[in-house]
């Protein structure tokens, strides 16, 4: 149980808001990890995967042995939207269509308690269901749902309508964490996309959480034709 | 030429005025496809590339047969972070490293000439690179730059500095396309990045303009241990 330490969101949050209000100024060199983890009552690990994320975004400058800096000339940033997928493929002008494939009540595996950082294994809905645009497949989601945080999800209909939808409506989210990845198709997934086992699948991960409980987790697989296209 | 009628971002950006600026209300029909490419002067093809945009985008929602309207709930947007490569690199944590792979100045094939809209396929200039984090390789990038545009690129010392942190001191940008896909890797790219032919590569293609003049075409290729993560 850790509940009373501060999270690494705590951490990054508090950081970010130093420097947005210029309490850090850009080009400061800012405490060290020992400091920060002592300041926030962390394990120097947590306070290491704030800063390894405030770099990510531009907003840090670290330099091995030099230490952490303020950085002087922020990154740019660009937007890209959450897509439902149904106005994702009605977007393009092509018809929708929803396949439900399973969705059961079961406890999760180790691999998605570690992702979720779940204290209990049970109270997990998972529901697989597969999305198509024009009748081709466009999406295999793969989802778990968390009941003991939204346990109307146990009376939701998702055979008529798809778990994205539905928790839009149902399950506002506070906090968000998007994965982009490519991996090679199981031969499940190949089977549902129609291409074939190892064929490169472009994979998006998404976790919601409201108020560091988490919500779901879906694990989102497309054919490699899919491409995700932003604008600045 | 084409220089005349609107371009597809000209129309796009005027569409989302009239939406900001509440002048077409969430809920409202919008013109047609047809009355939008007389307006404008454009082609139908320019005009649903537009409302295409805007639907992907969740400002617009198209329906088969029903039209275009303005969305009701416009949807959540992330952001993610423009990376320079080095910062991406040694905000993990680790040693950066760079390897240029060759630079010449040659015409630009076909396909790239159609990605940037080329006029003249010449005063291209090629550059391949490698980019390592700890000496395992991180990104393999394979760029295109418009000597029309950034001419001084050719006396740049890219042998000591990538494109990416050249570019961003030297050619600013007014608009930028971003696309993320999965690919299988090439011979050439599985040697350099050190994975099997044919194994899973997670691409990032980034295309930047100067006021509608190209600037350049990036295409960025990682191993499938690549992550790319984003918060909200």
């Amino acid at each position: 149980m850790t509940s009373q330490r501060a999270s690494f969101r705590t951490i990054r949050d508090e950081l970010s808001r130093r420097i947005a209000e210029r309490i850090w100024l850009p080009g400061t060199l800012i405490p060290g990890e020992e400091a920060l983890a002592e300041e926030f009552g962390a394990a120097r690990a947590t306070v290491n995967r704030a800063l390894q994320e405030l770099a990510r975004a531009g907003i840090l400058e670290r330099k091995r042995r030099a230490g952490t800096r303020v950085a002087l000339h922020p990154v740019r940033e660009a937007r890209f939207v959450i897509p439902r997928i149904r106005q994702e493929i009605e977007g393009r002008g092509s018809e929708y269509q929803y396949r439900l494939l399973s969705a059961e009540e079961t406890d999760a595996p180790e691999v998605i308690c570690a992702r979720l950082s779940l204290l209990s294994k049970s109270g997990m809905l998972h529901v697989r269901c597969l999305h198509l645009a024009d009748r081709v497949p466009y999406q295999y989601e793969d989802r778990w749902i968390n009941l003991n945080t939204v346990p109307d999800a146990r009376r939701a209909d998702f055979k008529s309508m798809g778990p994205n939808e539905w928790l839009v409506g149902h399950a506002p989210f506070s906090n968000a964490e998007f994965t982009f990845m490519a991996g090679a198709a199981s031969a499940d997934e190949a089977s549902l996309l129609q291409v074939r086992e190892g064929d490169p699948v472009f994979i998006g991960e998404r976790i919601t959480w409201m108020k560091g409980q988490p919500i779901t987790l879906a694990h989102l697989v497309h054919p490699s034709s899919h491409r995700m296209v932003t604008h600045l």
